[in-house]
């Protein structure tokens, strides 16, 4: 039998593939991965689309415990399912050394990533650099070193896909004391991101290769039906809220005459 | 209503997702795209699995007679089918400018791309430089100009994904006299395109930033029940023939340590 590792898409239960939903429900096991990502859905509206339970993974059992998830899984169908596509996060690839290892088969069903989703805007696939994570600042603790990594894409003439997710973080005092208690999952909004980068612009960094006239494109729940998009300067865009997670930011590098137009004409409108 | 753009993933009709199969099944037209990628499936496959007929769209139709299928949309739904996710190919943001123009209320449902689902040899997705299309050489025509986009990602340390789907194109001489005949399609399989890389490498240029032992990644049928991966030098991919399409090549940048350990673990095994 197989291990079927099947991702789930960006937005909604029913982004999952045909296939995927037949698997699940056909599976002996079917665990669920929420701490890198998540679906703009709770458990229980996942259970009711798939019309079966599912088994919450955390962390500590995917990369230290996978040997439970793979029991068995040579004699008995199980699914892993992922939020977005299956090879976003680096521990899926250890879990499929840990299929190899122990001789069980595996299948992949891709789905939808926030890395190409992100073409809806306008913006061409092939113009983009490397992907920022963004990091949330507190008082001690205001890493910048991302806009590095911006930098050198536009120097490229690439632009840059931003994103942060925070999603059963430990503080780093509950973490020394091992104290198995997490923090609220946390996800950064454009707005926010725009104003981050603004701060670092001004107090960090002299006005270089991001500027606050530099044009950015701001995603909110892409795939949903309530998908939000607007495009702007980083100030301009300091300033819109686009509401409930997950969002995107987009920092432009070179835009070609066919992404202004795209930009111009569809996200005017949209924003 | 509604002009719904579905991705259909990668390799089988059960790849669209559970709403966009609902979606299809509900609409008043379904058009099919299969000019920029096919699906490992035929249009009556296609057909039996979405118990429902689709019109063949073709490049004439979607790029200059758009406004046919964007027909009535407004009162009725209407879906238009794209191979992998929705975005990879321009034309399609012509068609969503056309959506807006025309006040057609448009979604999208985002699915698979190669470009993500490429994670599954193992390679980071962040070490991915752009993407390069590969060319079929004749006699008369040996272009060679994505060379110097593989020696760019390189000399950024970045991976890049290579692969070349011909549909539905027309011969110079055709296009010219106005003939609208179309040759077979054309899918470049990994081992011509290591040894076309060989070519270039011997006839047109020293060996620099790529030689016959850079290390690359062959893939063919990804997603699909017999997808095989192997990995080795340039020359050695060369004399490896993995099958029926579609494939994709990757030339690797700076391989990281984890990422050389899942090629050694994982394709050593499987190619």
């Amino acid at each position: 039998m197989v291990f079927y590792f099947i991702g789930l898409g960006l937005s909604n239960p029913e982004d999952i593939s045909v296939r995927g939903l037949r698997l699940v429900q056909g599976a002996k096991r079917v665990y669920l991965e929420m701490y890198t990502a998540i679906l703009m859905a709770s458990q229980e509206e996942i259970e009711k689309t798939y019309e079966r339970k599912v088994i919450l993974a955390d962390r500590t059992m995917v990369e230290q415990e996978s040997d439970i998830m793979l029991e068995n899984a040579d004699k008995e169908d199980v699914c892993f399912l992922v939020v977005g596509d299956v090879f976003a996060a680096t521990t899926h690839s250890d879990l499929v050394l840990r299929c190899k290892e122990k001789n069980v088969p595996y299948e992949v069903l891709h789905n939808a990533s926030i890395m190409t989703a992100v073409g809806c805007c306008g913006l061409q696939l092939y113009n983009f650099g490397e992907t920022v994570s963004f990091c949330f600042w507190d008082d001690s603790w205001q890493p910048d070193s991302y806009y590095d990594k911006i930098v050198k894409n536009r120097k490229l003439e690439y632009h840059t896909l931003c994103y942060d997710i925070k999603v059963k973080e430990q503080t780093i005092q509950n973490l020394m004391k091992g104290n198995n208690i997490f923090e609220p999952p946390r996800y950064m909004k454009t707005h926010e991101a725009a104003q981050q980068l603004l701060d670092i612009i001004e107090r960090v960094r002299a006005e270089g290769e991001v500027s606050r006239e530099t044009q950015c494109v701001a995603i909110a729940r892409v795939g949903a039906k309530d998908q939000k998009m607007a495009s702007g300067t980083l100030e301009e865009l300091a300033k819109i809220d686009l509401g409930a997670p997950l969002h995107c930011f987009i920092v432009t590098g070179k835009l070609h005459p066919m992404e202004e137009e795209f930009l111009a004409k569809l996200l005017s409108q949209e924003s």
